[in-house]
């Protein structure tokens, strides 16, 4: 069988994660009365330590409707260079809200306070309006990189001085708390909206749960329902991730471990480069350049040896989840490192 | 307990339906990997005699995915004055679409041919370009009207005669097939999209299927994902969507004979009063303005005894269902007739 | 030389108007420091009692500016069902503010305050926000009505009572003032937005004002630059503005009467119909369905004997201005009423 | 008398084209019948080898409108980090059309085509569409710099090759062909847009045309209708161009030389910094960092002395044009020097 690393989105509903979701007590969430679909969001929001939540088809919708909520057509946004919002949303920002995104250049996602500051343009009639600033918490596209808190903390404060919204996209948010052992609503303590994914690492089959303020939460339920993400007897969603926050936090540590192990099993392997952040949480990025091969090409050569991994331009990222055990990481070091060492050798073979 | 006649989409899942969703098969939906999820498009696409299809988190995103795959900013699109997309969709088509919507005047939300080819703009410069028309089988706000065959193949061969496409806003279409018999593929024929719903009648907790050409559902895909629509593990819900098109057929035409026996209990009860197409499919509408009383404390007055119906402007709606039995039907007549009675016989206590 | 009742917007600069705009004095409108500019604002911003005033390329962007600045996306306006705003804009409304557009309708573009009432929309979640109402004194497509002060203050009432912004179309605002007498700030008073056109019956080559609050002037310029309606030494422009103010106003007074004569020439004539406000301002609308033949072709006919009139739907619409004077209006009777003469004695030649 | 070098906007006109405005020929432009309008069209056309032209009151509408025609909301648009489209446009890219800005960094506005190439996504649902790529000839806001012509070419090819449309901000296009002596209608070879600007360097107080193929001229009109920038005798305007086409293109020569003096005579002064390509045209762009002194503290200095400069970020910029001699640069050079003395002698003077 196959060792998934290609993405934590791959995961698939456990039994007892299957057993919570048919005994769902259920109602229409559009009322308000899905008790499972409250229940979910009251403990999201407690644990963002935010005042209301709403649940989400999808972590894309969350981030959509933040932007949405708190920017308005001509304003500008500020993000880093990899992030969700500016590559894989399909312009949804620009598209749906009118908003253009600023993206700041990065090595791994992670900007600086200053670079955030110059970004934010003075208030002029011909300039974009400076609206809304992003933190995505860890870095999906740059290996998992974990945010400093004094760092998302000074670009909070930054954005508050200066009259911007601060958000965090926090997909893998709780990747962070796990590695690190701050909570997540320390994180969060004063931006204005938050919000985590349940399809990743969390394991659950659809949703997300988008937190802010009860007037922001409110204008969000307006633009989920213009959306069409407004659904109707979504416990049964909920409770998968009612029980993945009972169930499964202690499993994001293990992901976040395990990514640590592929690192630890990798390094040495020749012609593989890894960023010093590379592997923080649960996911491993690293460059094959330096065995001159396409990356498309190795993570197919990892594929036919039953390793999945995701090439994104010149990187491999290995993405670690439950549905993968340490025999598991085990067996990609040892495919992996085979086809590192394979390439390394008979350089003829490296043309895709 | 309430006979709750508040809408279609209060049913929640049968243990049937909860034990077809436990034991889904599931993979990612994002990457055409969920088999459950690709199944149920399939046979929709069937039903509908389309060539593709494509799951949403509700009707909502299948007219909005409809509508901007087949406009561009600055179209018109022409629908009756009582639709779900002019009235019930927060605006979604001008404010994510840029399309301004063209209200034809009606009755009960059928319109005429005649009506749909005067609204059809000459293209010149100065007006919005006529692009989408809409029927909506059956009329959601207008008592569960049934649209003629012959009706709408007549707009449909207008639309492709003048260039427009034809959209079905099909949330409830297996009402009027098991109305009339009709099957659905006959009813879609020709037209450029449809979609049906699987959270009102058929039961399911959330989605709906829109259906079309394969170009037009790549491009729908686009858009679902950009709307935040894109899930993972959706197979949970499909099956609940598999399991109502094999169980939950028959009993739509049950739904629709229970509002005809509703219509049949409530005439000549004093001061309501019924167009003639009033129950032809599963929903009841009648105005209480003979009574003096408003619509809105007509039906509080029915809910204090245990009856919920809607009330929508001047009119009351009743919605039958597959949570409403026979048995149900008899307690709402006889509660809205007493309601009736007593209005009638105490006009001074009409005032709200 | 033809007798052109196509439109006021036929009208070129007289030689005065050019000398004043030869002589203008002019600077960079964008930075204030145009003073012509300034004082054509300056000038119509009193005409009109409100606090600031904007220089604009066209009306349709004084429309546009003001429903971009007074609404946002998923609103709802409301207007008569023959206005400018909904028919002759190519949409601008929807495809640049995302907001839909409710045409109430009329006869004569003239709305009731119960209507407008009755189109309101309860806020709730699933509904377009109902935002800014508009009412376009004189109505362009409805033969120039023109709105009783009194109905335009209750709908200005209606408005500030139920949150909406109320907005004035004046693009012959002044023909109004010219036949009633009423001067243009009674009109405006309390309304939040009002513009008058340069370019129609006051003669000049280019360019409207738009009026209201000082913040909502600073709002329009933001969006005038974001459409590419900033300007620089408009002066030119604003120049014949200021020559139109000072010397054309009576010439109102004189077409509204040259309307008036051509009804009353025109009344009587064979197969011609007049609604009851026809004529009450420069237009003249009149229905030559009576002679069976299409508005089109009687247009035609017109301009074959040197008379240019337009056809809208079903409608003849003939419009005054200063290029036509009374001989003109003799002539344009002369030949309408030969033309009707002829369709009525020989119905052969009706055809298209 | 100041010398204001502040931008080649603030040019007025000269007494033989105020002549030739008051003189011009006019008509309707919207109906196609203001004969000075279509002669400026088919002139610039001609000028820049495209098929047909639109005439539009401002560059920024140019831009616009080339991008609304040439994608859909969800696109994205290539450009350099210091572009008009991206910076001075008030978003309206995103606002107006939906389309995400994708900035590529550069020193000077000239990116490369290798950057370019790096730039255009691959095509996939869940990233936005790269669908134009604008070079702004000459660079705005990075000291006029002019583009390679087989850059250019470079560029354009590469656009062809990947379905990208290839659009030209010529809003100092004329100033390029000036220095260089290469055509503009050289420059603008198998571009899909271009236009030049008729109120910077050519001095004309209103006015820009936008080239292209017939039928994008065709969607390019139904956008500036929609936008509100459809005029009527727009003639007046269209004078003043052609006006300047027959007797200022030789001003260009001078501006560019006078620059060119400029920089020279400011060369070796104490604490002034140049890029290599800073005053190849009419703008001459240099840091003052060297003295410590903020750019705005420097203008104003200067424009205390009687010479008005413009200070950008870090920079300060002169831009050259017809309404400055010789002897306003010998005046400029020498104002400019004494700051930089001043400043450079007296560092306690440098705070803000």
């Amino acid at each position: 069988m196959t060792v998934d690393l290609f993405s934590d989105t791959q995961t698939r509903p456990t039994p007892g994660m299957r057993e919570a979701m048919a005994r769902a007590e259920v109602g229409d969430e559009q009322s308000g009365s899905d008790p499972t679909t409250n229940a979910l969001c009251a403990r999201v929001a407690d644990l963002l330590g935010m005042e209301d939540a709403v649940f989400m088809p999808s972590g894309t919708m969350c981030n959509l409707a933040a932007i949405l909520v708190q920017t308005r057509a001509g304003d500008e946004i500020i993000v880093d260079d990899q992030s969700h919002i500016y590559n894989t949303e399909a312009a949804g920002a620009a598209a749906i809200g009118g908003v253009s995104v600023r993206p700041l250049p990065t090595r791994n996602g992670l900007y600086t306070p200053e670079q955030a500051e110059a970004a934010i343009r003075a208030p002029q009639r011909t300039a974009p309006r400076s609206a809304l600033i992003s933190v995505e918490q860890t870095t999906s596209f740059s290996g998992g990189s974990i945010w400093e808190l004094d760092t998302m903390r000074a670009i909070r404060d930054l954005a508050r001085d200066r009259g911007l919204k601060a958000h965090i996209d926090g997909a893998r948010l709780l990747n962070a708390v796990a590695a690190t052992g701050i909570p997540a609503r320390t994180y969060a303590e004063g931006f204005d909206s938050a919000w985590i994914d349940l399809s990743k690492g969390l394991g659950c089959p659809v949703g997300a749960v988008l937190c802010g303020t009860r007037d922001f939460v409110t204008e969000a339920w307006r633009w989920k329902y213009r959306l069409g993400g407004a659904m109707r007897q979504s416990g049964v969603l909920a409770a998968a991730g009612l029980y993945a926050l009972d169930h499964h936090l202690d499993q994001l540590a293990e992901d976040n471990a395990n990514a640590r192990r592929l690192r630890e099993g990798l390094e040495g392997a020749p012609g593989l480069a890894f960023e010093p952040e590379a592997g923080q949480s649960n996911i491993l990025s690293f460059s094959v350049a330096g065995l001159g091969v396409p990356a498309a090409a190795f993570a197919e050569a990892c594929r036919a040896q039953g390793v999945r991994v995701r090439a994104i331009g010149e990187q491999i990222r290995a993405t670690t989840h439950l549905d993968v055990d340490r025999a598991g990481i085990a067996r990609a070091v040892a495919v992996i490192r085979a086809q590192a060492d394979a390439f390394a050798r008979n350089p003829g073979s490296r043309r895709d």
